[in-house]
Parts: structure tokens; C-alpha cells; sequence
């Protein structure tokens, strides 16, 4: 297939001027006569000739881009929802406008450092979104040295960063509070990796919603979001001493992991065994029985971002945006304690 | 935040000269002597600049991206995991090299040929992937008249456009052949829309395998990928006259949809329903009983996509490329007909 876009040297050839004439004219700089000029923009609409991006770039130092790097193996990307709907949240702030979204798919964290590094000094981007933050995270001190405008998706713990957040402290305290409610003392949470700054908020909110409540035996259990992990630390907790009435786990795949374990082990759900999930999906509604969860507004999340980078990105200072709240879903999958799941021993 | 890359009006600072004669002396023009070039270039060293790629693709006429438009809901993406793997796979191929992934969203048929036209307009792709071929695709037009460099994931049903294809023709007769092993001679197909391509391809794979297997009951029905759909059609087809015995699903979601609705009917899988679905994916792996599923080489076929774009770009000549074959994953779901199944009426 031919290029079939006009280029400056087709312009060129047809006004009968150079091409750094025709180049001078586009871009209103002295060199041309009036007439030159008038005869090449016309023949340049005629044409249909649009400025490259690349040209545009060069003129207003923009790239039109900005930059998210998903920090996931490929192949597990789209198991659980919260990448693709942060994409589709920054798809949608990004519709109208020049911008485009560059995408990296990675788990591979000193590739992801070369990807900021190599976007910025090569002016791919303008700016970039960070997810996932961790406790002590080099990505912060790197786009700090380079200055690169950033939206952090975290809560606001770096003050001079702008941060996009979601109050999970109060949803995790809704959460406890409604299970409490149903008559369930004995919780276990599953949680993620206690390296991201989001775990280590909902464990602290889980932990003070449980002292508050007095539930003595509520605890927390770490596992790598994999519905794997959550199997393997599912089957010993219900198979322990004095198993939970209760368990909230900290992604969908998780908590579909552990309805299979329940039914595994012929544990009846919500019967004897209530499931929250965190990040309610399509996975959350389609098993049966269909899954109590957590909503956040994470599309939402990512709209919002965006929105915030553009105006950093444009000269705006830093701030911190709070998302609307997560909501709490109930289905199927949660229910009053029964006297038998209180007594249950194994 | 200060952008603190180096620009070229910091290297004529340190070096004395005008921005000018550094830009002359960086790109090997002449109009600067020997000496200065070489004093500029080893300022630009020390200070670490790097072209930008705006400045990069002015020279070369390479924007270094491809286009892919995913067309789908926004918040419907990620619910079946095709294009999360296709990007995975594409994420794989671009890995090492210096194009990058242009993504946008859109269920939008006019938004998506006017990112085509903008994209290729505003030189902000060398060339796109086409997904979903459907019959009389205008975007084919389209790329064909923009000459903008093209391939498309489908069926080589285009000789002159460049094809990545995977067998489906055979896979849906395993699956056929498969059931009919375990003794299921009323089999219904809930296929996607007929617009697709692929979904004609697959219906005509469906209905030669039956006629050559003697399947007078076998037969097709259409829906739109979604849950709700499958529901609808699930319960229809199961609560109506002569119920199949096995089922087999176009996507993940509809299957799981229609495991629920089996559930809701008191209808025991595999024991007097069979079901098979398209695409494994986690949810097929997750739910119990898990599904049996085809499982294709979505990952593999992005990948050899962006290789075949890539050389498309560099001037190779269109080729269809066959991925690996799909894969039949027995799992829970299917069994042999039982004569209850056989016999039932409603």
C-alpha cells in the first residue's frame, strides 16, 4: 500500500516553492512573501494536508500522550478487573481530546523504571499515571529526578505528588460493620501483599473496625491475589481450629477461589461460610452462588486522573482528589451465622 | 514540577552557539565547522540529551506507534478476556523495541474510523490491527483508501489485506466430535452475532460437522456475548420442547451464564447437560463445575500480528499467517449423556 497522506515536498512540488518554503509558510514564519504563503496554505487545504503530531510536538514540545504502565504478567492481566477498568475510566477521559494513552504491559519492575525513563527523554509522553503504589517505591523518586508530571493512584501519602483515592478505610469499616450485623465474630481477610500502600490501609482500618467491635478472633492471612494462593490459605483456615464464619478477601478471583474450596470441602455458603469480595466483576455476578461485594468506582478513578495529569501536565499545582465512596453489594454469598457454623470445630 | 530534560536551547547555552548550529551540528547538516559540531555533540553527551521522538520521527517519518481500537463498552472490556489477551500477546511482541501501543476504546463505529482517519492523518501511527472483521467491514475500506498499513485478525477472507488467522473450522469440529463420543446428539450452539465473520465461519464449521455426524437436532441460536442474553437463550432452549444435552458457548461469559441458569434450574452439569465454552479464561477455570473450553492462542496471535504489522510497515509484502491450533480442555462440565438427559421432556 502506497502513503497516500500529502506530504510538505507534494505541496512543494505543486506551489513550485522548496520545501523550506513551503515549511516556512505552514508554520507562519518570516522567509515567505504574503503571497507565497497564501498560495501554499491554500494548496495545502486543497490538498488536505494535516500537521504530523510529530511536528506539532516539535512546535509546542508536547507529545499528546500519556503513559500507563500495567504492572501485571501479561497473561494474568484481565483475571481480575482493575486494570482494564482504570483503562476504560482513562479511555473515557481521554475521548474527546488529542491525548492518547501509551500502554505497557509489565511485571518486570526494573523494565517499568526504563519505560518512564525511555518515554520521558524521548518526549514520548507527557505525563504519566502510577498504580499500585508500594511502600518505598523507586517510581517515586525517579519521577521526581525527572521531573515528570505524575498521577499518583494511591491515597495521598506523598504530599507533593497529586494522588487520585477512594476512601477503602470506611468501606473495609462498612464491611466488618455488616458481617457483625449478621451475627459473625470469627472474620478472616484475606488480604494482598502487604508491600502496597492500599493493603496496609485496609489492614489498619480492619484491624481498628475489629477492636471496636470487640471481635477478638478477627485476623488477617496474606496472599498474592492468585486464585491459587487464596486456595491454599482458604483450606487451612477453614480446616483449622475454631474456622471463621466469615471471609473477606481482597480481589474477586481470590474470593471465587474460595467458593470452590468451600464447595471442595461440602461447607455450604452462606450457610456456614459467608464471602465479601473486594472489587465487585462480572466473575462477582456469574458463580453461583453469586458473590457480596465491594464496588469501587475504579473507571471513575481513572477518569478522574487523567483529568488531574492533563491539568498538572498544563501548569496546574499538585492536588489531591477523593473518588465518590466504594458501595457495598449484597448477593447470595452472605448470610446470618447459623448456630452450626458457630459451633463448627474440625 | 520542572521538565528537567536538556533541551537543545541548554546545549547552544553551555556551548556558545546559536540553537541553530546545534540543531545543524546533532543532525550532520552542514553550516557548522568540524570543531563546533564536535564541541556541541559532546555537551549534548555531558548533559544526557536524547532526540526526542518527535524530533526522530520527522527525520525517519516514523510516529513508532501502532493503533489498536478495541471495540467494545467501555465497562463491558475485561468482563471476556479476549482483547486483555490480544494486548497482552501485542504487549509481548513490542517488548523489546521502540514502538509503542496506541490504545483506544470505543463502541462507537463512526469513533473508531475517525481515530483511524486522525490517527493516520496526524501521523500518530505507522498502522493499525484490525479486530472483529465483520462482513462488509467499512473500516477495510477505509484502510484501503488511507493506504494505511494494516492487519487484520481474522480469517484470510481479504487476499490483498495481511491475515492472522487461527483454525476455529477444526476446533469447533473436535468439539462437535467430541460430544458426540460421549454420546450428545442434541446439541445446541449459542453462537455470537452473525455479523462477524468469525461467528459465520464457526456456524458453518458447526453445521458441516453435524450434518457429516448424522445431527438432525442439532442447531444454533444467537446472542450478543453478554450474560443477560445467554440467560435468556439458556433458559428458552432448556425449558423448552426436546432440550439439548450439551451446549456449547461462543464466549466464557455466556457459558458461565448458562452454568447459573442450569443451577437455577435444578439441572445437574454434567449429569443431564453438557457444556463446553469458547475462549477458556479464568472464569471457566474458577467456576464449579469448571467448564470444558477451547482454549485459542489469543496472546500468540497479537504477537504475530505486530511481528507481520511491523514488517508490513518496513515495506514486506502482505502475507496470512496461521497461528498455532486451538486447544479442546476437558474439564467438569461435560460427561457422557446419561439416559435421564436423554429421555426428558418438558
Amino acid at each position: 500500500m502506497r502513503d497516500k497522506r500529502p506530504t510538505i515536498s507534494d505541496i512543494a512540488k505543486a506551489a513550485g516553492v522548496s520545501t523550506g518554503a513551503v515549511s516556512y509558510a505552514l508554520n507562519g514564519r518570516p522567509g515567505v512573501s504574503e503571497t507565497t504563503r497564501r498560495r501554499v496554505m491554500d494548496i495545502a487545504d486543497r490538498l488536505g494536508w494535516v500537521p504530523s503530531s510529530a511536528a506539532r510536538s516539535l512546535s509546542d514540545g508536547r507529545a499528546n500522550a500519556i503513559g500507563l504502565v500495567v504492572d501485571r504478567p501479561a497473561r494474568e492481566l484481565g483475571v481480575e478487573p482493575f486494570f482494564v477498568q482504570l483503562i476504560a475510566g482513562v479511555q473515557d477521559a481521554l475521548a474527546d481530546g488529542p491525548t492518547a494513552l501509551l500502554l505497557q504491559v509489565t511485571d518486570d519492575a526494573t523494565a517499568e523504571l526504563e519505560a518512564y525513563r525511555r518515554w520521558w527523554a524521548g518526549r514520548r509522553v507527557d505525563g504519566v499515571l502510577l498504580a499500585d503504589l508500594r511502600a518505598d517505591d523507586p517510581r517515586v523518586d525517579l519521577v521526581r529526578e525527572l521531573g515528570l508530571p505524575t498521577v499518583i493512584l494511591a491515597e495521598p501519602v506523598l504530599p507533593d505528588l497529586p494522588c487520585v483515592w477512594t476512601d477503602d478505610e470506611s468501606a473495609v469499616a462498612e464491611v466488618v460493620e455488616y458481617l457483625v450485623a449478621l451475627g459473625h465474630r470469627r472474620i478472616v481477610r484475606v488480604a494482598g501483599p502487604d508491600t502496597f500502600v492500599h493493603t496496609r490501609i485496609r489492614s489498619k482500618a480492619f484491624t481498628e473496625a475489629a477492636a471496636r467491635l470487640g471481635l477478638s478472633d478477627a485476623r488477617a492471612v496474606h496472599a498474592d491475589y492468585s486464585d491459587e494462593a487464596a486456595a491454599r490459605v482458604t483450606r487451612r483456615v477453614l480446616t483449622g481450629a475454631e474456622p471463621p464464619t466469615a471471609m473477606v478477601f481482597d480481589n474477586d478471583v481470590m474470593a471465587v477461589s474460595a467458593l470452590a474450596v468451600a464447595h471442595e470441602l461440602g461447607i455450604p455458603v452462606p450457610d456456614r461460610l459467608s464471602i465479601v469480595a473486594w472489587d465487585d466483576s462480572a466473575l462477582c455476578r456469574l458463580v453461583r452462588p453469586a458473590l457480596t461485594a465491594v464496588r469501587r468506582p475504579i473507571a471513575e478513578r481513572g477518569a478522574t486522573a487523567v483529568r488531574l495529569l492533563l491539568d498538572v501536565i498544563g501548569g496546574g499545582e499538585p492536588r489531591h482528589v477523593k473518588t465518590s465512596d466504594p458501595e457495598l453489594v449484597p448477593r447470595s454469598s452472605t448470610g446470618p451465622v447459623s448456630d452450626q457454623a458457630l459451633s463448627s470445630r474440625n
